[in-house]
């Protein structure tokens, strides 16, 4: 099966709004092992989307559209798709009393446009939105299959999650599990899994870098779910065994989550020392919901009188050897764990440039401090890119270093 | 004239990458005058990549394409679209040259395939990348024009800004300001803005939301410079009277920036006390180069511990009010300030869910403090959203009341 997207919209042509509908969809219809060729996009005129959906019509089996279901004149995607299939457009009396009942449910006036959401070529069926009035549209004709959603993404992503996908696939079986990675380059990464030869013909294992972790997702088909499932556990079992040390989590989590839940888990209190990072760390453990859970506090210690106030940092350090030093790293985390009030803490003080660097210190290098109460272990990064890399893959290594002393404490 | 963005890379139509190219040039075009259609996206197909150039042809006038210019065998842009064109390709003995130079330049191997770069379709010019090896392709034949552009961002972008808008403008003068406001929401700014009625028939102006502000864009063209820049200076000024409390700045700058520029320029140290934003604002200034002359500290004070401990906040203030109270925002503000090392203090204490909330106190209340040595106020605000759109909103609040102290400090 061969697909196309077909997104409608002036906000998407003139470039006001990014699409990131196609984006969604095609990794979704990937996923279910259909073939994305074509992805288009066309502005709210009658004439030119029909064309487009003439074109597509002509070139895809199936077709998924995005926008122009709304009450307003400029959405006309229904009426031209059915004009270009040549089927005409009938009043849904139940869907005319949905409407209604959710007009009068909300307390808010429905208009005489809104009545046009009713309206579904004849033959068609409508898709449920749980997320906005405008329903979508199926159409299965001379074995085309074509699907129109809302554009609104909450609307779309969850109408497609919970209808779409049994509208479009067949016998065939697909599942897909993500191993996610921390603390190994995506390059090096593939060259390894290129190494071991996992793939099979049904199974793809493909690598997608996001912010200083990798993820490596496996996707397998066939008509035996439990034969599916059982390869799919063979591979996650041989990437265990392969890089153990470098997986912090499956699906969807990030190591933001993995971190707050293994120290729920494990009733540790954490708190953090940031330099060069400037709170960046603090602030994503603090956007995971049960966070005041486990992180106490912060110091943000920017400037060296901070360092020294706040942290106790020996101001003879700071002359000797420099506010980025493993001296102060050290100091730094000493500080804040002889306060007593918690188990694990991370310091940070490093060069995020552009400015400041030089020949012995250049802009990049960081120093991490992770100490407990039985243990410390200073951690030297040299890390390349800009002010905000340099800060992101410095973040990222710190919730690492603090996903590795809680797995041994 | 009628442009297509044609986008070659299967890595687009599986959904392993986000098309941004598309949204880049979009607004580019917009900005020059430059009605956009249709946007496609095609695989890595040489007979569906020259079926989806044909069409192209046929619809517009201007195509820009990217990807597809590298020197591997998936790389095939310039070949199928000489072939559509009729076109036959030459190596250039110049190009062949600076690639040669080029690779010798930077002790890299030049590879056979690397050759396919120097060639180019009959009549055609190369557009030069700064930032890669693939040359662009400028064709104009039969009035219509083609521009092939390399995929990577970073490479497209410099080349359109540098090559690109020369090679496609016309005699029209477009000339563009952005005003970026905080603290009024988008629609209220969009109805007061209809009712100035300030747009004319060579203007727009059109409102983009970003993450808590809202720009105000001004687009206007003519044939002659200075009448143009005059309409766009009259409408910036009446922007000026009817919204001056609300614009933090003009064209690419955010509000983070503005606060440090701010600070910098009146010399001002600052220092921060969050709790429910965990960092945030913290991290959004040091994000900014050169944020170090202006941030002092930061202290988290994410438990009621360390709002005692770290900011000497009064425990009975804590157990009378609560730490999401006025009185505890005012005493976490004035703990730090009393440290003698900053001028401007803010600190932030609220519920940013998903629990946490009660009847009297629920989700997205906020106080904020802002502090200077002669005067200080708390704002309770109220916000919506899930937890990170409260920290957001949060957080762009707090740069805003700090911009807004320093206006009259």
């Amino acid at each position: 099966m061969i697909a196309e997207i077909v997104t409608i919209g002036t906000e998407i042509t003139t470039g006001s709004t990014l699409n990131t509908n196609t984006y969604y969809l095609s990794q979704k219809l990937f996923e279910l092992g259909i073939e994305t060729h074509y992805h288009t996009t066309v502005d709210d005129d009658e004439e030119r989307l029909k064309r487009v959906i003439e074109i597509a019509l002509d070139r895809a089996d199936l077709i998924i559209t995005t926008g122009g279901l709304g009450p307003t004149k400029d959405d006309m995607t229904k009426e031209v798709i059915a004009k270009a299939l040549g089927l005409e457009l009938e009043l849904d009396e139940e869907m005319k009393k949905k409407l209604q009942d959710m007009f009068a449910r909300t307390g808010r006036r429905m208009s005489k446009n809104n009545l046009k959401q009713a309206l579904r070529p004849k033959g068609a069926s409508f898709i449920e939105n749980d997320n906005g009035t405008a329903p979508g549209i199926f159409i299965n004709k001379d074995n085309k299959k074509i699907i129109m959603l809302p554009g609104p993404p909450y609307e779309m992503n969850n109408m497609f999650e919970k209808h779409v996908k049994n509208l479009i696939g067949d016998e065939t079986v697909i599942l897909s599990k993500s191993v996610n990675t921390v603390g190994i380059g995506e390059s090096n990464l593939e060259s390894r899994l290129n190494e071991l030869k996992l793939a099979t013909p049904n199974t793809t294992i493909a690598t997608f870098a996001k912010g200083g972790t990798v993820e490596i997702k496996i996707i397998s088909k066939g008509t035996d779910r439990v034969r599916v499932q059982e390869e799919i556990d063979n591979i996650v079992g041989r990437l265990r065994e392969e890089f153990k040390d470098y997986i912090y989590g499956y699906d969807n989590i990030n190591i933001e989550e993995v971190v707050v839940k293994m120290l729920i888990e494990k009733g540790k209190k954490i708190g953090l020392c940031e330099s060069c990072t400037g709170g960046l760390v603090s602030s994503m453990i603090t956007r995971v919901p049960g966070a005041s859970m486990v992180l106490d506090r912060a110091i943000v210690s920017y400037s060296n009188d901070a360092k020294v106030e706040e942290l106790g940092v020996n101001p003879s350090t700071l002359e000797k050897y420099g506010a980025v030093s493993e001296e102060t790293a050290y100091e730094m985390a000493k500080g804040l764990l002889d306060r007593g009030k918690v188990d694990i803490v991370v310091s940070i003080t490093g060069i995020a440039g552009p400015d400041g660097g030089s020949k012995e210190k250049p802009v990049g290098l960081v120093y991490l401090c992770v100490m407990t109460r039985d243990n410390h272990r200073v951690i030297k990064c040299n890390f390349n890119g800009n002010r905000q890399t340099i800060q992101t893959r410095t973040a990222i290594k710190a919730l690492d270093e603090i996903r590795k002393v809680l797995i041994i404490n």
